[in-house]
């Protein structure tokens, strides 16, 4: 029976991956826009190279100059009249300054009456990256490493870091101006927020100095006097040369993964698509809920699956291996582990969670007992952050490949 | 709109505990035995004098010699043929020693014939105690203070701290033997788990050595050699002199505030009955369902109410003042300030959430910006475990006065 429900579970992420590839959902976007005889292309994010091939596909001699700059290992070829480059994420490196240097001189480059069309998927906050003049990388990538530590959300870790950027908060399309710029967004930030995904290098920045000082002070950032200067330096506000369309995000994974768990014949509950706490207790909550799915007395009735995306949070106690859709799961073990025939599996859209080869971690009622047999103590894996050899061990990681897509994670409860 | 939702919430939370108070329920329950001529009782926990009355209502002459441990406040006056002992909650003191000598005094006044009426409620791992042979009532608080801070549940709190009692863990039903003991058992333990109810003076105890060792080691315990040996001291594993029966938990108290909401018109959705997450993170995901509920797009239709039960557990990470409860219900305020027509309570079912006067908190899409009116940091007050004066602030804490009832807590979303 678990292994039935497993088997129903692959088959729900492929689903919600092969659904949520940009490829479809970028032509539908371009088909919106009427382009003239010479596009100039800039790309960027995790799905940088699938939105690019797609619109060169889309465009074809129209192309007249393209650019990608996407993750190591995230560029799958040729794309004509383009020029790909690959660079670090989650950490920013050379390869990130040199990509984005080359999509300023194309942005400089262009006049009155050019087009520029800008892809952009999630990601693109650490691979679209030029310091404010003054700024080093090293600064900016301080000032990442304290927010990711502290705990701060990627609306906060935007918020702060983007106005460090010479491209980031709407900057880049200033440098455009007044050249037109279509934008095609896939989102992996929760609410959808424009000047949050990729920070927004085309669209008008809607912090406030206040709120940036506010998060410095949040989580008591550690700032030379110089730099909070940088930080304070005022973002454009409004910007008349844009124009943008949202083509993917969690939403749109958990609709397929609603209609991917019907198809199989459970009776999908879709709860949320903010899911932003901790990732540990989000698996708590879903352990709960399963327990009384299980005990027959909740409003879910079996068989059943339980939807919830998002992008939850790790703040860090260890230093093991693993990711939030990871730590999520194996966190959900041990509450579901008198619950029958119960699985849950959590996944991030673009293959890759934390820095591990694993998209996310999947689990049932029995995982705990194969934990203990092996001599493994779970709470001391959880305590030490080390969700992927937990999972490893227990037969639970989800392993894709990098998949081309990036519209965040979900984490779902199947119960029969 | 917020008005009128805050009112209905107020409705719900007086029918949930009138719903709840144990009267009825041990009425019911004493029904079931047929009891002879003389009768002894004694009743220990938040609801013992409830309890206590009920009984002593129900069996008029037939009682015998009546004892009450409860807490501080919680009595309500005389019970024929009964003495009342009041004392200290959640940490014992010197009257918890004297009622419970007490009570092993009418046990052991009991022989082959006797019959014991044992009420228990809530509350009673810690009103009903006297240290093993040996150990101190400050060696108890120690370990009590260490189990608390480190974030242990309440199963696991018991688990160890029963093991140094002379009453727990099944030794009163031993001390009581061969009288037969009827146990009328209002439960406050997620699950309704005999042996953590009250820490199970009469109920077998189901926890080994090796879980015991295991808690030491997961939560750092400082012990001395002497306490670990106390500590794998074996506990009965079968009483054949016990009859026991439960008459309210969590579970009838979801049932009820399934049913009060169902009648003020919202649809009614039953999460879970066993929330035991971190309490803010549970608010964090609350607010999450409500954002989608909101935005139209989730299972759940407006109106609607949302209803989780459970015992949520707090961290501390500052000094301010507050429970578990009332941090939940005001760390759901910031994700829930966009959300319209919302309202968030939790409550616990004894009135007393915490170390206050407060029975839980309830919060809407405007106490956010109430606070920010007034100048106050939701941030930094949750960040200090105060939320008893940020809700007080917001005009959100709900004060009901002990109930005289104790099955646990509920956490109830309201949108319409």
């Amino acid at each position: 029976m678990l292994q039935a429900i497993r088997d129903d579970a692959k088959k729900i992420i492929d689903a919600i991956i092969a659904d949520n590839m940009p490829q479809q959902s970028v032509v539908n976007a371009l088909k919106l826009h009427n382009f003239g005889e010479k596009v100039y292309m800039v790309a960027i994010g995790k799905a940088a190279w699938v939105m690019a091939k797609t619109a060169s596909d889309f465009l074809g001699g129209k192309l007249a100059k393209g650019l990608v700059i996407t993750k190591y290992a995230h560029s799958q070829g040729n794309i004509p009249n383009t020029e790909i480059i690959e660079a670090g994420h989650p950490i920013s490196d050379e390869n990130t300054i040199l990509g984005t240097q080359k999509a300023i001189e194309i942005a400089e480059s262009l006049g009155e009456g050019d087009e520029l069309l800008f892809l952009v998927s999630g990601g693109g906050s650490a691979l679209f990256e030029k310091p404010l003049e003054g700024v080093t990388l090293n600064d900016i990538v301080n000032i990442n490493n304290q927010l990711l530590s502290s705990g701060a959300d990627i609306v906060e870790i935007n918020m702060v870091r983007k106005r460090l950027s010479a491209v980031k908060a709407g900057r880049f399309a200033e440098i455009a101006s007044p050249a037109h710029i279509f934008s095609v967004v896939l989102s992996d930030v929760l609410g959808d927020r424009l000047d949050s995904i990729a920070s927004g290098p085309a669209a008008p920045d809607t912090a406030t100095n206040e709120d940036v000082a506010n998060i410095v002070d949040k989580y008591r950032l550690t700032l030379s006097g110089q730099m909070k200067q940088y930080l304070l330096k005022e973002t454009p506000k409004q910007l008349t040369n844009v124009e943008t369309v949202i083509t993917g995000s969690v939403r749109t994974l958990c609709s397929s993964a609603f209609k991917a768990a019907q198809s199989l014949g459970y009776t999908p509950y879709f709860l949320t698509s903010t899911l932003n706490c901790e990732a540990s207790e989000a698996g708590r909550v879903l352990a709960n809920i399963a327990t009384e799915i299980q005990n027959g007395t909740s409003s879910f009735s079996k068989p059943c699956a339980i939807i919830a995306g998002g992008e939850t949070v790790v703040h860090l106690k260890g230093n093991g291996l693993g990711g939030r859709n990871q730590e999520l799961a194996l966190s959900a073990a041990k509450g579901i582990s008198n619950c029958g025939a119960t699985v849950l599996f959590s996944i991030g859209s673009d293959g890759t969670d934390g820095p591990t080869d694993a998209a996310g971690g999947i689990v049932d009622s029995n995982t705990l007992t194969t934990l203990k047999t092996k001599g493994l103590n779970i709470d001391k894996i959880l305590d030490n952050n080390d969700a992927y050899n937990g999972l490893k061990a227990a037969g639970g990681l989800i392993i894709t490949g990098p998949t081309g897509t990036n519209v965040n994670d979900a984490a779902i409860l199947l119960c029969r």
